[in-house]
């Protein structure tokens, strides 16, 4: 059952001409989401297309704000798609709860709020409720990963 | 209906001399909190008074232990303020579940526990219950923040 | 009462040849963890052991990823001492929904997952359920620690 006035995030994210790639697989011993009750907790999403990296290095100097927001895209349609599989559909993530999108930058950057934006607008047109949002810089990332996603979906139960 | 045992965390910030100020706007398209069953998760909270950061810099060169602790404090009265908002009333908070606080500091900061402590003793003098922490040193924060705080809450049904 | 098909964490981690240390005291005023519902909320753990680190400084310079990881290990058997103590015995921890591995780096470490994976393997071979993952490299942590431990646990009502 789709949750009330949400209208199909299916046929929403279509409608963007987007569609959903496979899950990610883990880079260890881990699953990809843990849920309990009705939160799902997903694990650290990168920005992985076919298994490889879209971008690589520290956001500010290697990677620009334009490229860092769209692999941060690119990381949220594989939240999307871990998210699909563990609730059984697109149709039953009720909303994000909770965005953290946490980047690796140079010592002086401060444009996060642009680079999460990406993020955060995609969610918008995909469900009717807002999310609260976490953003940080960090120093090193797996793989030299330019972002990752850190999100708690709420899902049909 | 304040939780029991609870006696009023508005009393109590009032007799500690303190007010809530006006819950800060996002710095992008999200939502200052985000509820789901009696958990309330909280957006990134920055040390902002009127729309302003009360500091700005890294702590242990361009801030002190002292302002970075003052500054936790304010972004701990928006956090206040969000959540009385979202609960309808501080009151209505039944305690803080956990807190994160994520500071931007040189490489060889080691004093994150006395920053910290500003926040955790805030709450400790409002709530009756404890709170989970967790504390890192980033190397980035939006706008060259000093710290932001991560912030769980339970919050009556 | 354990759960289902759990068959024993204490038993488990017996077999393995582990026993849990005391639980570690708290750096400042906060609790060792929070509980929600049938969500624990565990506070940072770091490698201590009788109250010390057992590794301090930055991983990938002054800390190997053998050294880190076996320090992780030791943050992990912290984590489940705090937690048996909370839920009222190792055996009703139901498991790990979240780890999360925040580890000290140098600037262009890329091995995070290796270190995850000695607390990953470890709670693979406690628990039947798998954890959702995350992990970030940062700049500073308290008392120079080279890894912190941010864990959700479900536990029994």
């Amino acid at each position: 059952m789709p949750a009330a006035g949400n209208g199909g995030v299916a046929a929403r994210l279509g409608a963007l001409g987007l569609s959903l790639p496979l899950p990610p697989t883990p880079l260890g011993q881990y699953v990809p989401a843990s849920r309990s009750g009705s939160l799902l907790f997903l694990s650290g999403m990168l920005p992985l297309e076919n298994g490889s990296l879209v971008r690589r290095g520290r956001i500010g100097d290697q990677v620009s704000v334009a490229s860092a927001t769209s692999a941060a895209r690119v990381a949220a349609l594989n939240a999307l798609a871990v998210a699909a599989a563990e609730a059984g559909g697109l149709d039953r993530i009720r909303r994000p709860v909770r965005l953290g999108l946490v980047m690796m930058t140079t010592a002086d950057f401060g444009a996060h709020a642009t680079v999460a934006d990406g993020v955060s607008a995609l969610f918008a047109q995909l469900f009717d409720a807002g999310h609260a949002r976490y953003v940080a810089g960090v120093y090193s990332l797996p793989l030299q990963a330019p972002l990752v996603l850190d999100v708690v979906f709420e899902v049909e139960g």
